[in-house]
């Protein structure tokens, strides 16, 4: 056993007094508690809760403050946020249900956006999973961390209920950024409709009249494509164009299979759902040697760089996300006048891009 | 003002008595208590806290849970989570400190997998946001949301001591997964250098021996390129190869200009850090009159769907990731058997793929 789980030495732990209440005597090491570090430094509890939370409410002086602070850390004791920020009236967690589905790269550095934005407003960010909880189930168990705010992205199922249940926790802000408004909720609209028919309009506009509409078969993706494919199809309505469904799992076998029976469909155009599908389509319908764009126009969505990398170069819908650092912003906003009328923008901008593929 | 911030009606609170302490004359709304729940439902706290948290140890009546619970509902109340798991013994949270860069394709499903067996497992993921905290800090933060266990991929900086401030805070299992180990924590060591060793060694194996190898320099992605380098640069030893580091940033300009420059370099081939980097290198390349593989050889690494969709075929290095299953599995052991001696893996294992492209 050449192992060493605890490289620093420590000083022994004090004795422990009869009214603490919890033993010691264990071979497992008790995990310190303010009762502790109150006894090593020779004060009270409250004290040490006044002078770790940086209470400036009470006046101590400060060879006492330096005496706490050294007894939490040579007991390695460290407050509970979530007591720790009740006490003082507000934490700074700002929490994020996390994703249900592996991110794309436009999501990825978005988040990654917000992150930094907060941070440089001194908010720390957390993700909570919230994998087979229910709307209600997830707000309870947001709640119990008592974030300042919670910022849904869309994907978890946020009640009006479930925005009660956080503001009578103590959330300030509780913002949604989805595809419908929550009532109590700041939100933020993205209609991905609006995606879908920005495709359809490109594709009509040029001529094409039989158009496919990619649907994703892997789970947790149908919040995009099911209003994509709606939106397409409202697009279509009395043009005289019409719309296609066709589920495709992101793997070259099943886009080959596609391919195959391609011309038996005839379809002049496909909207691919987004540029990594409309990638993995594209070359299965050239190696099946059928003509982009001749035979069929193919378009995507995200604008991503590896849609200009191809060739033909692929045409794109470029979606205006909200920037991490407005959402940020808008975050502190609230935080800072909780009871301000909720803001409702609408924020799906969507354009087509025309290339070399349609 | 249409807006109704709290729209399900809401019996009025109960008188609060003098004992509580609490005001609640403010016109913003107070959080909720468990002495407000003990009063409404007339019971003591210590009830309260026994009911909401499912003690067995302690009889008490249906009749009396179930008050205590509609109490609760009624009131909005939400027990603390880190005070809860503090009473309960134990959390079931694990925490992941969140990526500093935006993730990529290969981890965002990594991440997914392993959220979801956590999940299986009874488990809560908590991604941390890390950001502007040295490592010190940042275990005082994670240390304060109790959670169960930590597993650090790779990118905190956590140290011995961090390791020992969250064990103190009751965190029985604390796993990192990067390029070193941790002293106190068990540690899955991956080796980027193995990486980039399997590219230079595959081209070297092929005839190549002016070799460049492309060094991403989007900030944050220093811990693997730098290794990789260095893994090729071994690899190159004693061969009579030479390894020349190339700086590229993720945009079609820089990777044109690189290429427009590229046969002064005398380069007969390139690892270009992954498979994206290696997509845009490579159509630079093409762009600019460059026959890959003829002229130059081109190895990417990640193995994505994308690299057999590029023609010529892009060759790769595929990298044994620990699965998501895997890792759960190896949390939930060390939770359950926290004094264990710590296991050591060595996870790296990586294999050149050869394709058209090199």
């Amino acid at each position: 056993m050449s192992e060493t789980p605890h490289p620093s030495p420590r000083p022994p732990r004090p004795a422990t007094g009869s009214s603490a209440g919890r033993a010691v005597r264990s071979a497992e090491r008790p995990v310190p508690t303010s009762a502790d570090v109150a006894r090593l430094a020779g004060v009270s509890r409250a004290t040490v809760s006044y002078v770790l939370n940086n209470t400036s409410a009470v006046r101590i002086s400060e060879p006492t403050r330096r005496r706490v602070r050294e007894a939490a850390e040579e007991l390695g004791y460290v407050p509970h946020a979530a007591a720790r920020s009740l006490r003082a009236g507000h934490s700074r967690m700002v929490l994020l249900p996390t994703s249900r589905v592996p991110v794309g790269p436009l999501y990825s550095r978005f988040l990654n956006e917000l992150q930094w934005a907060l941070r440089r407003l001194d908010y720390t960010v957390v993700q909570y999973g919230s994998l087979g909880l229910d709307g209600e189930e997830a707000a309870r168990a947001w709640a119990e961390l008592r974030p300042v705010a919670v910022l849904s992205l869309g994907e978890a199922d946020l009640t009006p209920h479930g925005v009660e249940v956080l503001k009578r926790s103590g959330a300030k802000a509780v913002i949604t950024l989805g595809p419908q408004r929550v009532e109590g909720a700041h939100s933020l609209v993205m209609d991905q409709r609006e995606v879908g028919g920005c495709a359809a309009r490109h594709l009509i506009e040029r001529g094409q009249r039989r158009i496919g509409v990619v649907v994703p078969e892997e789970p947790g993706l149908e919040m995009f494509s099911g209003p994509r494919l709606e939106g397409a199809r409202r697009a279509a309505a009395g043009t005289g164009a019409v719309i296609e469904p066709l589920p495709l799992a992101y793997e070259e076998e099943p886009a080959a299979r596609l391919a195959a029976a391609w011309r038996e469909r005839g379809l002049d155009a496909v909207y691919a759902y987004n540029d990594e599908y409309a990638m993995l389509l594209m070359r299965a319908l050239q190696d099946a040697g059928v003509d982009v764009p001749c035979e069929t126009a193919v378009i995507g969505s995200d604008d991503l760089l590896l849609g200009r990398l191809l060739r033909p170069r692929l045409s794109t819908v470029q979606i205006d996300l909200v920037t991490g650092r407005h959402l940020a912003e808008l975050v502190d906003r609230v935080v800072r006048d909780p009871d301000g009328t909720p803001e409702r923008h609408d924020l799906m901008g969507a354009r087509a891009i025309h290339r070399e593929s349609s």
